[in-house]
């Protein structure tokens, strides 16, 4: 499908995913008067509230992905695990962007790490592991300690275990649930980086600054910009993504996450993992920069110009996991700080239910 | 009734209009994990689009208000023309803030500038005129250039017509309607300013930094801050405006608008027109404040803690009234710009269809 690029103001842009991700993007795409139509299956939605439209249907739903397709001008997702066949549904009656190529590579970590490997970027050591005898021979080559992660439907940390040298690694196998998987050689990492950038249609590009992402449990608790990286390490960083973008024929924003290793006293950055859609460690954007991720990734999908990615404050952003929402009441009294309550009525444990971002001005 | 205050996250506000300030109310709300349901008779109401909620019901219609009334935990109004009966309709099932009381004195500019007159503030001198003896009695004590405003249901310049020397006042007076009006002196300001600012339940009160205001035609065309103002000024404006909020038992955000004057070497500042809601000078604080007028009048009536309104950018603000909005594709290109459209499906001559803020960073 040829999509009739740009969009005009008041067009409909499709969302497959309903969580605080599609919820952020409509709020950033009404402020540009345009329309979100918001489709994900049965649950708990924040991004139907605040959406033109929403469709609470199966992502197997043929019927319904093909009405929601039909009533938009251009489809995105908020959510790397929206099945394949659904993204195709989809892409056959309306542009989607990125596309549903995009998350053949990303939902495989064994394809996502292949990929990125093939294009010459340094990722962590890895083998495919798909039974007890396999991951007997990969531990050998790989050693220990090593980073047990399944093949698909991880994030946040789940389907993940860390084997230490001496423990039962058969028994990490199982606790993975035995499916495919992959081992990677763990990193001793001096930093965990983000490069939040945006590809349009022409080719043209955009970083933000820099995130260190400090995570715990899996889980990305904080992200401080800017990094404490060399400005050669932060090109270098922005090149990787640059180019991995290119190769994807890339369009809207994707965050690549990545390793700075100190490697005999050289800065070695290490692709980590790609995510195909806004970031949680691009949150601060909303507070720190004329033109958010969000509003970007808008942008780039209408086939409008991209925004300056610069930004006016240094910031801090942390999520609000679980019951840590309780904490709001003393947040939103505190001063150069921007509350973000994403409107789940549910509270679980390791479910992010908000951020904040503190901004450090006069930068 | 007593407030069920602070409200919690979740909690559904009524917002009484739904033009532009209610939807960029309700998309602040949305950020703060708060609901917003809007009412608001037939018409074009984007703010519906991005709401939780909307009732589209007339003013007059008792069941629709009260049913609103019952589903919100507190209402308030994007609009200061909104019938005191609904008002008071509302406010007799739920917290209104402001109150009804605020709209009395201002949907008549007779009793407002006599409410700030009576405060001991300068207004520019005016007279009620009801009929064309009236009027030729009051252009005689007022003198010329004067200016004639319909006492109710003036904005955007409508209702109003100077009178110059020499002029045919009898046909101003028609040209307005031969509507209850005010004769006003014509005040050879040095600028225009207002005040935004924002009183809390407790008393508590936050001013943003003062814009000069520039308008065409009556409508407001720009806003420019910091105005080129003495820092003495911007301190009496600002007492004022807290002034006459703690008079009217205050709570959110209300504009002040008032003349700079050079009275013989003193700058002198009058009271021109009070807006019992955010308003239009204030929308540069969307993007050069971490909390702008949207999310500082959603903390006040949900009796949250009233944010920092310090600025981390100088701002300039134009509107895109009518066709102007034609100019979006350049805008869109422009650095530090942040584009707003506010999603109205008609273009009319006269309408505010969306603004732009060209942010000056590193003040």
């Amino acid at each position: 499908m040829s999509p009739e690029i740009p969009l005009e103001p008041g067009a409909v842009i499709g969302i497959l995913g309903g969580g605080q991700l599609g919820r952020m993007l409509a709020l950033a795409a009404a402020r540009l008067g345009l329309r979100c139509h918001i489709y994900a299956p049965r649950g708990d939605n924040p991004a139907f509230e605040v959406a033109y439209q929403a469709t609470e249907a199966d992502y197997e739903d043929g019927i319904a992905l093909a009405a929601f397709a039909r009533s938009v001008a251009v489809a995105t997702y908020e959510f790397e695990n929206v099945p394949v066949e659904a993204a195709k549904a989809v892409a056959a009656l309306t542009p989607l962007v990125p596309g549903a190529n995009v998350l053949e590579v990303t939902q495989d970590r064994l394809l996502e790490k292949s990929f990125v490997r093939d294009r010459g970027l340094a990722v962590p050591d890895f083998l495919a592991v798909s039974s007890t005898e396999e991951l007997d021979a990969a531990l050998k080559r790989i050693g220990w300690p090593a980073v047990l992660k399944s093949r698909r439907l991880g994030y946040d940390g789940k389907g993940q275990a860390v084997i230490a040298a001496g423990e039962d690694h058969h028994q990490a196998f199982e606790s993975i649930g035995g499916v495919p998987a992959i081992l990677e050689a763990f990193v001793p990492f001096r930093a965990e980086i983000s490069v939040i950038a945006a590809r349009a249609r022409d080719g043209s590009f955009a970083a933000y600054d820099i995130p260190q992402n400090h995570h715990r449990g899996g889980i990305l608790r904080r992200s401080v910009v800017p990094a404490p990286i060399s400005a050669r390490a932060a090109e270098t960083a922005r090149a990787m993504a640059m180019r991995l973008m290119a190769e994807l024929d890339y369009v809207g924003v994707m965050a690549t996450e990545m390793f700075l290793v100190d490697d005999q006293g050289r800065e070695l950055l290490m692709v980590n993992e790609i995510a195909p859609r806004v970031h949680n460690s691009g949150h601060w954007t909303i507070d720190a920069c004329t033109v958010s991720q969000f509003e970007q990734h808008v942008r780039a999908i209408a086939g409008w110009p991209l925004g300056d990615p610069a930004r006016h404050s240094d910031a801090v952003m942390e999520n609000l996991i679980g019951e840590e929402i309780e904490r709001w009441p003393a947040l939103i009294a505190e001063s150069r700080l921007a509350l973000h309550l994403y409107g789940k009525s549910a509270t679980r444990p390791g479910r992010k239910m908000g951020h904040f971002t503190r901004l450090i001005c006069g930068k």
